[in-house]
């Protein structure tokens, strides 16, 4: 964690933006560039009867950081994938609390 | 926002189902039909040793609405999917604080 | 529900624990095993400027069963994973509320 978990933005637009967004995420979070996972999900989606482009769509699951550190991370993202050509970012995050969050076994909160 | 993510039904059954069904939130939801976004996910399911047909599922992302508006938003997604022969159907609301929700770098709550 | 969504283990592994798996989350959760799903997300992941490896990660979304059963969920789930070679396990959970989940257009609160 955090974990980006992205519709409609390709891997491939990830992928060129993930060294530097990464790199920017580690400053602002003040964590390990290792903590970060970019998932992109295989969806597809309709609307109006047909198929449609997937919307563009960021979820970050994280423990919650706060509203400067939440605004700074969000800001990053949408600079990014704006310059990578992306016209409209929306983002939300999804809070995991620690006492529901397990590695190998052990809560988070222990 | 609101937007369905689908599971266990597939994109042909919910193209079929979009338009009335959109139209239907709209009314209920009071907002515009290009905030609605359904997104189909691809999944492989297993269980008992095996791989299963996936369990039909929607999880609905949005800004808390209150018990009335959800009550209906349900009955409508039920309503239309069982009208195209899904027979069980489960769905959750997944609640987005607007404080957490970003469109183009800024916060819904700004 | 419990749901286990699943991302960076292949159906094959899950598909392998997900009999014994099962039938101790039965045993710890003291419900019938039908209402267990558990469905393998197709994602693609990228990192550091390409696509690397998903990093393994399973997410629970149930209603609040509370800490006993909740370490109890996790330590089985995580023990199942490492004896199939997973050797990193982390695991979150989602909380779905009663009054937001809906069978056939009932909710789960009514």
């Amino acid at each position: 964690m955090p974990q980006l978990v992205v519709k409609g933005i390709s891997p491939q637009v990830m992928m060129g933006i993930s060294k530097l967004l990464v790199e920017e995420l580690v400053e602002i979070c003040q964590c390990a560039a290792d903590n970060f996972t970019i998932d992109c999900l295989s969806v597809t989606s309709v609307f109006g009867g047909e198929t449609v482009t997937t919307y563009p769509f960021v979820e970050v699951a994280w423990f919650e950081r706060g509203p400067v550190i939440r605004d700074a991370f969000a800001r990053a993202v949408t600079q990014h994938l704006h310059a990578a050509g992306v016209v409209d970012v929306e983002l939300a995050f999804k809070v995991y609390e620690e006492s529901a969050y397990y590695i190998n076994g052990e809560s988070c909160s222990a």
